[in-house]
């Protein structure tokens, strides 16, 4: 039990370590005062692993967090431990999955502002290839302003296949592309779907553009070519998140 | 008739120099394949003026703007030209204003990342406190990628001011604030817009979040404190586009 800790922080990051990771835990520290279901749910997930719970104040927890927003709970984790995988994150998320997939994003700063997007507006993962994705580097980090650590990170082999395996988990696979006649907001992203996004410029590849079950356009009104891949991603996120608002409003809960 | 040239291109650009400061036009370069009645407006309003146009090659058209964009129109202008102010911005456009507002975007590369932004999206120009802007410096340009060029920065000495003489010409000042309640979707920005946003982690000043006829927020699911500005300009400009099309779907012209 002894060696280097990180803190994990924020519900979607905690929940996934204690469901598939339960190990790499050495202590869950939750807000003194916070007394919600989310919690419960979370704190009931800790105990059937018997992983040590305590309280904590709020100013303990804003410190461990680096002063970003934990939402009141941190975990403690060996600084070792291990990735998440695909199936990790999709087990651990309640609702319809919505991911973010980075076809040949290689600049850290894109990266970073790509992952910072993805916690902002409630994306499960980032997905990228290992041959076209660049490390989670201090200059990832710095610009993801905290959410390379919240924000489970997917490098994977081979991108066409990690697609067919969402497709077989039932997620939507929907590709950007300038070529594309369908807009974006004609698209259900109500569905589990998955966002994949080309490198600026070059866009999706073509293996990538062909694997992905619909292509979608950002509508560009203007002169310059294309948009910051983290613009786009923020776009794509914002539309799926306003959709599932939308049809959450439309259907009330039974 | 000598001096130095500056090539400004696409159709938002070129008309409000045509309407606004044809004195500064040399020349008008068109293609010579293209015939629409979009570019008949604007050959008209050139002829109005007697202002000298020519047909010229795509090629040619292509290494004016520096390989980006230009719709099939370039003009050629004296480089000293003067710049542009709000009303030469607003007689210049034929559809609802849209102008993104920046209260303390001090970054040139946030500068020059919602410049692109405000291009593609369709913004009508970019407005920003004089005490409080930079200006469009090299880096500026170069992030911007050719949007520096096509749409109008108005650096203004009192923002609060104009923000009021919008409301004059009918604008509705639209703040983003986390603090906010109606969601950015609620909001109608169907209507002549501003949207105004702060620096980041600052927002926006007292004052212009006080001047501002309405605020919203955007939804923020994690644990990061903000968004970009250049993100949330994509997502605020994409949102107005959005809205704009449901509704022209919806009412037919007659």
């Amino acid at each position: 039990m002894s060696g280097p800790t990180t803190a994990v922080y924020g519900f979607h990051a905690v929940t996934a370590r204690i469901r598939h990771h339960p190990h790499s835990i050495r202590e869950i520290l939750v807000d003194q005062n916070r007394r919600d279901p989310r919690l419960k749910r979370l704190l009931l997930a800790a105990e059937e692993r018997r992983l040590p719970v305590n309280v904590a104040k709020v100013r303990e927890l804003d410190q461990l967090a680096g002063g970003r927003r934990h939402q009141g709970v941190v975990a403690l984790v060996d600084s070792r431990s291990v990735l998440l995988d695909l199936a990790d994150v999709l087990d651990s998320i309640d609702e319809s999955a919505l991911m973010l997939v980075l076809d040949g994003v290689q600049d850290p700063h894109n990266l970073g502002a790509c992952l910072r997007v993805a916690d902002a507006l409630g994306a499960h993962a980032v997905v990228a290839p290992k041959d076209r994705a660049v490390g989670l580097t201090a200059t990832v980090e710095k610009v993801a302003s905290g959410a390379a650590q919240t924000v489970p990170y997917l490098v994977v082999t081979n991108l066409a296949r990690e697609l067919k395996a969402m497709n077989q988990r039932g997620i939507w696979t929907v590709g950007a592309s300038q070529a594309a006649s369908i807009p974006l907001a004609k698209c259900d992203l109500t569905r589990p779907v998955a966002v994949v996004l080309g490198a600026e410029g070059e866009g999706l590849r073509r293996l990538t553009a062909h694997t992905c079950d619909e292509l979608v356009s950002i509508p560009m009104m203007g002169t310059v070519d294309s948009l910051n891949v983290s613009v786009a991603a923020g776009i794509c996120l914002y539309e799926a998140r306003r959709q599932r608002q939308v049809a959450n409003t439309a259907v009330p809960e039974p």
